[in-house]
């Protein structure tokens, strides 16, 4: 089919998510290979996002692409309620990579379902309605995901769900407090949170979510304690800790799960792209044994037909062991190092860059007008001149496909790049960073 | 791996959806074909809800398998702002199968994602937040589905979004009112609709949205003029007209989709099982032009990561293909007369059948202690004695699977079931009747 005919079709039968629909001009997928896309003409993309910080083994990996078509041979569905062979396994494999508190997995179709049903776990579990979860974060667009999220996305969802209560995440480039040490900052987001959780009555709150690093809203990484903290105050209020790893989750930040960074245990995780690399669409919540024995006896009412999808269980199998067998988490850390070290050295060297966060191979690059008073490159919420789109065109027009938040550029490549291929990337935003120095 | 390994597993790590998971003893898939499906003792099944109404086509269809496995070797995802030729295809398919009117189509992974965007889009297109929806109906399990579904699996996500509202739906059997004609029965519900539209301000309505059939709470089928009768309200009132075609789309009821039969066109359609049969997880909400065309400049606040899921659509691509070059719609209109045929002579036959409902291949037979006072054989939202569990296993035992909700037996087998294969297995469903009968 010609380049021209998918273009329309895209343009004339497809609504685009998140877009004005007038003008769309797509790249056309041709083939994929690792971290690299081609359209029709030729032309090759590097995948510095990848695909919605979804597949953390690139394009065209045949391990997994053969246990679709070998689960396919044998049946492509099968309800929930059957036994079913991939189902099982990988629910018993994902279940050994976390805490040895984990109990059982309810498999979803993605991310803001799974976040969903934790929430609805949470509240059947705890019989508390109320669930906190922070500004600057996405979890997801649909209702119950969509009021958890933090960002102008939750806009349209309103009137909001009675009982979603936000809080601030531990943003620190941009507190007007300059904190004496990471201990300080921890301790002061953890204290404020804390003070809210008592002000809201810590008898009605179900849960806390978090994205454990907040992914598309720009790379916060918590302060060391920050994550201790929370796990405390739900400790002493018999809240639930939910954290989010659908971003952050299968070696992203070099851990399996990010989590693991600060050595918490959670009591529901929950988990979607890089389970499958998105070959086909697989999320799910996982929850402590203690929460699992909960409904040993009381209805687990959450249910959703493709749960645990044969298909897409065999391709998670797949996936998972990939990781483990590869030794992927081994690159992230060797490229993570890396990538930070460039990233730090553009901040010496560009006036635009007012800060760089990285943690494994997730990244992101703040822009300023100013060093000094941090003036965003673009204000919040707003992009009237369209800088944002031409920075993100100058790094398309390179080759280098990511995408831009506010005024942050992320960049997440797939973690089977090489050292190689990410020094050819990051030489490519250097230049462009260059170019930015010179709109300010 | 052994039957008892994925039993273990099964037990041990998932948790089952609307289940207490104590005792849990699935029935193992080993393999599947057409209506059929076997444990590894060789023991067959018959599907005859079609794996929760979703596998149209039944298992093992090779245009699909193979659409999957052709797909998987070019590439198995992009993401959405990605032009990927299946996906434009896919929509451009689908458009051309609804009224003139409708223009463009977004993508979901499912039947509540497809409810929760209709909803959203709804919202932003009309800048109105309520949204009226039914009693007695099943949209999803999500915040926003589920608050729209109008039953026990409701409960959970309690306290409820504000704005959402429920009204009745046409259940004539249990109306207290002896209606003369189907006509009176319409014009009854209708302007009970109306009135209560009225006293909620319809200026603030965004959305109607009903199951154009209601599926898992009953087959309840709109008496004629109904459907009509609702979409004169949106017109008076400027109000949307969504219709949920998640379990009737795609030739269950005789038609493509199941408001044909009543000659309306809704303004927006949400779709998922049939799409795909479930070999891959695949949704999605169908818009007007005149909807779509809002969008052009305004931005659609709405998406997720696997919109447009390739794969999926290249499964989706298949499986429609199919159902048009395959003649499945007659297949359906010709088995269909003889389900309901064979259903209302079980009415006349067995004292326990109060009434049996049947439009295309989706059936239901209500169970009863008595015809006259119509008691149900398990009270609403209760079953103390397992009564309906025990019915379900009778049918079981013969082999021929579906599910049961309150006091009702669902038939909804795949639509490319013979005359022969459909007269054997209503012949169990005879004996067990037959069984019932003697309960009560
Ligand atoms: C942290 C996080 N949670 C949830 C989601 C929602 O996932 P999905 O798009 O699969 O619904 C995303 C998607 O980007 C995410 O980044
Ligand atoms: C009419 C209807 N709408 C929506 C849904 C929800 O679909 P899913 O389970 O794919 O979320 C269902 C599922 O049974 C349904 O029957």
């Amino acid at each position: 089919m010609s380049e021209q005919s998918v273009k329309a079709n895209h343009r004339d039968y497809n609504l685009q998510s998140w877009s004005k629909q007038k003008g769309l001009d797509p790249i056309v997928m041709d083939k994929a290979e690792g971290i690299y896309i081609w359209d029709p003409s030729g032309k090759r993309y590097s995948d510095m996002s990848s695909q919605l910080v979804n597949m953390n083994l690139g394009h065209g990996n045949r391990a997994i692409i053969d246990a679709i078509k070998a689960q396919a041979e044998k049946y492509c569905y099968i309800g929930p309620s059957y036994g079913s062979e991939p189902r099982g396994e990988l629910a018993k494999l994902l279940t050994s990579l976390m805490p040895d508190t984990f109990g059982k997995i309810l498999f979803t179709n993605a991310g803001a379902d799974a976040n969903e049903n934790a929430i609805k776990i949470a509240k059947q579990f705890t019989g508390r309605y109320k669930v906190f979860s922070r500004y600057r974060s996405y979890h997801g667009s649909s209702f119950g995901a969509g009021n958890l999220t933090g960002e102008p996305r939750r806009y349209p969802l309103e009137p909001g769900i009675p009982g979603f209560v936000k809080f601030f995440d531990p943003y620190i480039y941009r507190e007007p407090i300059n904190f004496e040490s990471e201990k300080a900052a921890a301790d002061y987001y953890v204290a404020k949170l804390r003070e809210q959780v008592i002000y809201e009555n810590p008898t009605t709150i179900a849960a806390i979510i978090l994205e454990t690093v907040t992914g598309s809203n720009g790379v916060i990484i918590p302060p060391d304690g920050y994550l201790q903290g929370v796990r405390k105050i739900c400790d002493e209020f018999g809240i639930l800790l939910i954290v989010d790893e659908v971003m952050m989750g299968y070696g992203r930040t070099g851990k399996m799960f990010a989590f693991e960074n600060w050595g918490i245990k959670p009591d529901i995780i929950t988990f979607a792209k890089g389970t499958t690399c998105g070959y086909i669409q697989l999320g799910g919540v996982a929850v402590t044994k203690t929460i699992a024995a909960y409904f040993d006896d009381n209805l687990l009412s959450c249910g959703l037909t493709y749960s645990g999808h044969p298909l897409a269980c065999a391709a998670g199998l797949a996936c998972v062991n990939y990781y483990i067998e590869n030794k992927i988490l081994d690159n992230v850390n060797a490229r993570g190092v890396e990538l930070k070290a460039s990233l730090n050295s553009f901040k010496e060297k560009h006036k635009s860059v007012g800060d760089v966060r990285a943690i494994g191979l997730m990244s992101a690059v703040e822009l300023v007008k100013d060093k000094k008073t941090k003036e965003a490159l673009v204000p919040y919420g707003k992009d009237p001149q369209g800088t944002m789109k031409k920075v993100n065109g100058e790094l398309a027009k390179r080759g280098f496909m990511t995408y831009t938040h506010e005024n942050m550029i992320l960049v997440a490549p797939p973690l089977i790049i090489t050292a190689d291929q990410l020094k050819e990337e990051l030489a490519k935003l250097d230049e462009v960073l260059g170019i930015v120095d010179g709109m300010i």
